[in-house]
């Protein structure tokens, strides 16, 4: 996931990964991505974060940007290696959200 | 939701709706449809089930059924009105698989 930490590479290409933490959290960080010139964002979560992931689009694209649209979703697995050196498959998505062009 | 009952008119688009029971179960009822012929299947979940909904389509794929292509994904939002007379909004996702097509 190497690539994920280049962001600051690309302005237009901004991440929120979701958390624990309340889903008003996450929906301010996007607001201030979008708010601060970024064309584009991407909301990633992992396992049980996925539906919180749902939550922040859907209370942003309801309750603070009308002009955002979702561009993609994806799933997928990904491999985690545990502290006791077990491994699990934990999924994975990504939702990437864009201003709406002015047409 | 009463559309989601006349699945039997469409057996092309079958339906299943992620609730709380273990993944495995969901991703039976995945296969059951497919192999009894059916080209469409809809995962279709709310709130917390969403994530359950994507282990399911995750395990489904990577451990069953190689030949599953996810032909979109959405998200959105419900209003439902508890005992209460409360209202309140919850996410939804579907998620469309079909059979892989033998080109």
């Amino acid at each position: 996931m190497a690539e994920e930490t280049k962001s600051e590479e690309k302005p237009t290409g901004s991440v929120v990964l979701i958390g624990k933490k309340p889903v008003m959290n996450y929906v301010v960080a996007c607001l201030t991505f979008f708010n601060s010139g970024a064309e584009k964002v991407v909301v990633k979560a992992r396992g049980r974060a996925i539906s919180r992931a749902v939550d922040t689009v859907e209370l942003l694209r309801r309750a603070f940007l009308k002009d955002i649209d979702i561009e993609n979703i994806e799933i997928g697995t990904e491999e985690i290696t545990r502290e006791d050196d077990k491994k699990s498959n934990v999924s994975i998505m990504e939702i990437t959200l864009v201003k709406k062009s002015s047409e």
